[in-house]
């Protein structure tokens, strides 16, 4: 077991990285005697909720299961979590736990978050995508028919549990899904880290144990350390969205449902690099190299059809990083170094969208 | 005009007290620059959303009005604001501003705190409660039919604009419902001030403005040193809530639509005392004058007809200050001094309920 620290004065909370953890009644013993309830989905509640229950010494009347997919990061589902968490007679001493994928833990931690001004949750990231960005670093929130994520709060977890062995049950898909915010890391801030994933790509596909491990270290240290710099994203904090605001157009523009967070987030990439290298900022090659990364990824690195270049400006303008009713981007100047800027020529932007929307 | 400072860092604002603030322009200059939204009800538009709107130099379209009432504060009402601030495309770096009563404000703030994970609010408090209480302090939140503000978060504002002229207009059913929370004060923390009110209750109640004035400005002072103190209610902030469990209760009771909050409040101070001296910490004579207070003040010293102490006891375990199952409550050891304690007892409390629902 691997052990790392998102650094935040008292708001400091460990990430525990292991296989076989989520099962393991130790594992939350920094929570013992007091009240735990546990939210999950359908899918992850087959392979998993017993063994968390039992670690916790809980019931299955004890836990809430909500139907899986992104179409549940809503509103309304936060409220019919609500709805429980008051039926269940939580205080504010009690704690939320979210075992599950992005989903269910954006959604369990936004509860967590305004459920009587917010009180503790532990994140217990069922996906690869969910272990190695998600979990981490207190963004919480839903979705609105306007936007990703519109509603939400920063509220950091008292505990990540990153059990590796759920990773062995994970569809495909959703392997593949988490691969591209993989990729994003050694993108933004990791060239060596780059290279490693075009060396290892195959057996992470292939669920080589050691080397998804290796990737999972790497990636939360990387956030943990961004977090514990830029907790409410004032600065370095938003290199992260690398991909994101094209990957959100896509995923508002489809409704959340057909399209994973991690395929818009692969597709969002390769445009980012693109229009980084029609900037000039980016060498052709290293484009190049994102997309054969994305590819050989087995992830999308087209935009959903019938997309247009002015239905992805209209989605584009709701971004959470627009200011001044400007538009800014996290670009790239290499690989492994990103940054954030209002501060490029629209045209080329247009030349990006017209390639991807061709 | 006078001005003081809630002392919370980097999250630190001015309280300004005043008379005719809200409509000059200068009280909004720290925002210049920025898109700003209102946000209001039905009876404090027709007399000074204009007034606010010509300062801010925005047209009437910029606004939300809601109805008016505690019916509105409610998780749908903050979806439709929610659903008003994506359609009018506001950034991060928007400001809400919430001109009202304690609805609007807390309603308000709530929505501004869950909006792209949190923008800055200004709190334009227009009733005596809502001055003197809830606009300062970053409690925001909506009810719930199991519970009075079960749903919410802390975000501070970043600008009280108290208005001691729109206390002229004020009804005086919601000028009495403020008085309670003024004569809490005095009972929690303040016996000289207790004393003043003692004395000049009547001028307040005849809207006399200077002594209005020393009340807003006593009470915002005892208010803001509290809060810098425990931002998030791990002690001393507690406080604030003497009378408050009842109060909820019996608010939650009826359904957030007869009561005013100050009015649940003014029984609640009156059922705080009688079980303070029951429990021999307060002299029976100073528990006589709390009641003899709160009756000049025209305020209700009975619960609702028909309310049972079962009926309290059920209400009042869904409390925020519960804490591992057993209820604490704010009690007082002579005016002037009240603790939070889960030490008392219970037989006395079922004294206190069965003498205010015989």
């Amino acid at each position: 077991m691997r052990t790392l620290e998102v650094r935040l004065g008292a708001r400091s909370y460990p990430i525990l990285i292991g296989a076989g953890m989520l099962a393991r009644a130790d594992s939350y013993s920094h929570f013992s005697g007091r009240r735990v309830r546990v939210l999950t989905d359908a899918s992850v509640a087959q392979h998993y909720l017993g063994a968390v229950l039992d670690a916790l010494k809980l019931t299955p009347a004890q836990a809430l299961v909500l139907p899986a997919g992104e179409t549940q990061k809503t509103m309304a589902s936060a409220e019919r979590v609500l709805d429980w968490m008051l039926q269940e007679q939580l205080g504010r001493d009690a704690v939320l736990a979210a075992l599950g994928g992005g989903v269910i833990g954006d959604l369990g931690g936004f509860c967590a978050a305004i459920y009587q001004r917010g009180i503790d949750f532990i994140q217990i990231p069922t996906t690869l995508l969910a272990q190695v960005d998600s979990s981490v670093g207190g963004k919480t929130g839903v979705n609105h028919a306007r936007g990703k994520n519109m509603i939400g709060a920063f509220h950091q977890p008292r505990l990540v549990l990153a059990d590796l062995d759920t990773l062995k049950t994970l569809p495909p898909r959703e392997l593949r899904a988490g691969l591209a915010e993989v990729i994003k890391y050694g993108l933004l801030g990791d060239a060596q880290f780059f290279h490693w994933l075009e060396q290892h790509l195959d057996a992470l596909l292939q669920l080589d144990a050691v080397r998804l491990a290796e990737a999972v270290e790497k990636c939360c240290a990387m956030k943990a350390r961004i977090v514990g710099e830029d907790e409410r994203e004032s600065s370095s904090r938003a290199l992260l969205n690398l991909g994101h605001t094209f990957a959100h157009a896509i995923e508002t523009h489809t409704g959340y449902g057909d399209w994973l967070h991690g395929e818009a987030v692969a597709v969002g990439l390769c445009m980012a690099a693109d229009l980084s290298s029609r900037l000039g900022a980016l060498a052709t090659v290293d484009a190049a190299r994102v997309a054969t990364l994305v590819q050989r990824a087995q992830l999308p690195t087209a935009v959903p059809q019938g997309m247009t270049p002015a239905r992805f400006l209209e989605l584009m303008r709701h971004d959470k990083k627009v200011q001044a009713g400007q538009l800014r981007l996290v670009l790239l100047e290499s690989i492994g170094h990103a940054v954030l800027t209002a501060e490029f020529d629209a045209a080329k932007l247009n030349e990006t969208l017209a390639h991807f929307c061709a």
